[in-house]
């Protein structure tokens, strides 16, 4: 049985665009930052409860690919899949639509590290099985 | 004899620019980020040397006020001046002129911080020197 | 009778943090800009509508103190209110708390400009009386 | 006969690093979009000259590996090569090292559009010759 995408919806702001009219390529990744805390929220393992000063979980890898414009003011769907989970990482899958019309698509890699060693260790374990 | 005023050089970025075709408002405080970074280097008092685990300096105000167009890879000359050094904190002054047109002038209130308690304590000497 | 005052929900995403732990102070704006459009467009005078290739809103001052310390996930309840209506400008204020707690206050400065001769005009009527 | 490679030198500044100290991966992207700008105007083709009202330059991907840890006021070397020549479009490599240690590496794929049909077009020849 099907399960329901999750979607976060996010506008974009003034400060977005720049002067081709567009958004910034990079401001998007700034929606998928927040679309990413409200994914791991909604699967009951958001940062604030498992990030701390011990393990933290720094992005290793970013893509994205822009197929369609984005300007002032479009309301975006941001749906986001877990692409992969790893030993000591997982990767988000961000798929952007604007009223159906497709405008994205981009995938970001984070791994989780000792602070102290800022060397890789195993995920949390509520997080691997929020993820899986 | 008056002193040469410090100046940071800043080029106005594609990601700084807004569908209006000039910077966004809020872009041109990340370059007086910048400037007040270049600045205290150029003092002998960086960040860097100055802040650590014990000491941090939180901007408490801002303030700017935008009087000409800046537009797409304008070269800025941003002078900065200190307007105020207090017992816990310091302004610094911003004057934003591309080719001598005037764009923008504002400032920056910085407070000195007890990073444990989160509470204002004096200015380090050294800074407090530097910026006299 | 009092009117229910407009409050723009806004969190503190990670990229808005800098390395002292709390917001950016510069990124506490965009979330300025951001409750800005929902106000006015609560008010039915939304920039997309208002906005276009004859008239355009330039910021051209801008304010703000922070008075308590926001940190990540904070969800931020951002209170605008109109601060002040002239000829070719207005300006709003903000007020930003966390569970009742003051963290920020602001003001903005919009002026209504000719975007050919970039010459200050008259606010459109139906946004002065929305404002008013 | 090996060319000297061309190598933007950018700050980290307070603004791009988050809550774990580090840089916010989002923000090297907009270092990238500096050392982009830099390096077209460098190989005599800056796009305040070749971009207008006609042409736009729209960057349809972006990836980022995050090698290294970046924290703040790492000078960065930026290292910008041409990676790829197509016919509407092109793609640059980023390689970022501090101090010889490599923390990341990147490519941006820019699509030249007629801007009133949003449509690829050839490359300008200028544009063209200058990458080859």
């Amino acid at each position: 049985m099907p399960v329901k995408p999750f979607v976060y919806q996010s506008r974009v702001r003034f400060g977005d665009t720049d002067a081709s009219g567009r958004i910034f390529y990079v401001s998007l990744l700034n929606h998928f930052d927040a679309a990413e805390a409200e994914f791991l929220r909604h699967l009951g393992v958001g940062y604030r409860e498992i990030q701390n000063r011990k393990v933290g979980f720094p992005r290793v890898r970013v893509e994205c690919d822009y197929t369609g414009a984005l300007v002032y003011d479009d309301l975006m769907d941001i749906e986001v899949t877990v692409d992969r989970v790893g030993g000591a990482s997982f990767t988000l899958g961000f798929v952007v639509t604007v009223e159906g019309r497709h405008c994205a698509r981009g995938k970001v890699t984070i791994v989780c590290i000792d602070r102290e060693t800022q060397r890789p260790i195993p995920l949390p374990e509520n997080l691997r099985s929020a993820l899986s």
